[in-house]
């Protein structure tokens, strides 16, 4: 797919909301430089996974950008704490261990540092604020404040040359949309990881949050997960 | 000095400035948790100024955390630039080659991420609007702006535990204030470094904005820099 000359900074994680997110920015003819954050979580199998979805949805560049944010600690993610399982969604309320402090604070900023040094005005970030309202983060109010600090933040804002948007295109999808979004977008989710605890076999491990979740999506939009 | 016991993250570049923030911040009683950024910076020599400077003033710890923004480009400061030389501090209006794309947003969220990891609810930065407007990073209303999505951003700050405030003690005081108060506050000014270009023989360079600037505060502050 050709892209209009517009560029994008796409935060990709591996997982199938980022690559849906990723296949949003390119069928908007975003020319799109991928930016995934090797934090130091447990689920490392994911940067792989980004590899393979960078590729396969024709991102112009991907950058595996090394933040050790295990030094800080505070999460199930980065740190040798019980992950919650087999929980249901419906429970899925509070905010959970595997929040990670500010994560995507440090995302949006590094993908705004890298938008800014590429003239890039966009950045895409596959946060979902419906169907697990656990993280603070992947709230629209939140997004708006960072959209307004990024604003204030940058040379280019400063210049007016240009204004930066976060793009939220799953932020109001339910997980069964996303799947859906997937499939029509060709994103195939055979690329994709999203399970927080990797089995010694190259398993998902069928019980974490992200897997409840992503198994809730595709029975829910009728489909099957090749990664089940 | 003793803390009273309430934590503060402040940021620690090695320079005169984040020294001197990080005296402010012992003098407030904070029991203070120090972070530099290895953003792959050309005055590396700063990051052993940060180590001196953090055991000199009783920093409860000291975190060097990697973050290459080299692979993103844009700024003199991490590439092969030219740096702007010799130049009259009234003359350093605009915003110079020096300016690294979104680096303290980068660096405040990497501060929100430690801050929330260990219950702090205060960070420090040792932005100056004053003497040096060039940054658009280093103004109230920027600072302000990311305040605010601080609090939208954290479990913290949904929970309500706690309020995030950035303090930047020395966002409105000239250069030579920033040097009187190192004195007073015991901050050694030998123990820091400013220059963005270190010399062969491990001397300042004396022409870039940096030492400029320092030079500039020094002699109205009337104090011979041991540096210079």
């Amino acid at each position: 797919m050709a892209s209009d000359g517009r560029r994008a900074v796409v935060l990709l994680s591996g997982g199938l909301d980022s690559a849906t997110a990723l296949a949003v920015a390119r069928a908007e003819r975003f020319a799109c430089y991928a930016l995934t954050i090797d934090y130091g979580q447990r689920h490392r199998v994911e940067l792989d996974a980004a590899r393979r979805v960078a590729t396969a949805l024709g991102a112009s560049d991907h950058v595996i950008l090394t933040v050790d944010l295990r030094r800080f600690g505070g999460s199930a993610l980065t740190a040798d704490v019980a992950l919650p399982r087999d929980r249901d969604p419906k429970a899925m309320v509070d905010i959970p261990a595997t929040y990670v402090p500010a994560r995507n604070t440090v995302f949006l900023s590094l993908a705004l540092a890298w938008a800014e040094a590429i003239d890039a005005q966009d950045i895409f970030i596959g946060v979902n604020a419906l169907d697990y309202s656990g993280y603070p983060d992947c709230r629209p109010e939140y997004i708006h404040a960072f959209e307004q600090m990024a604003n204030l933040a940058t040379k280019a804002g400063v210049e007016s040359r240009s204004r930066f948007t976060i793009h939220t295109p799953l932020i109001q999808l339910t997980k069964a949309e996303i799947v859906r979004r997937a499939f029509d977008l060709g994103v195939d989710p055979a690329l994709t990881w999203s399970c927080y605890d990797p089995q010694l076999d190259g398993r998902v491990c069928g019980t974490c949050d992200a897997c409840i979740l992503r198994a809730k999506g595709f029975a829910e939009a009728g489909l099957t997960d090749p990664r089940s």
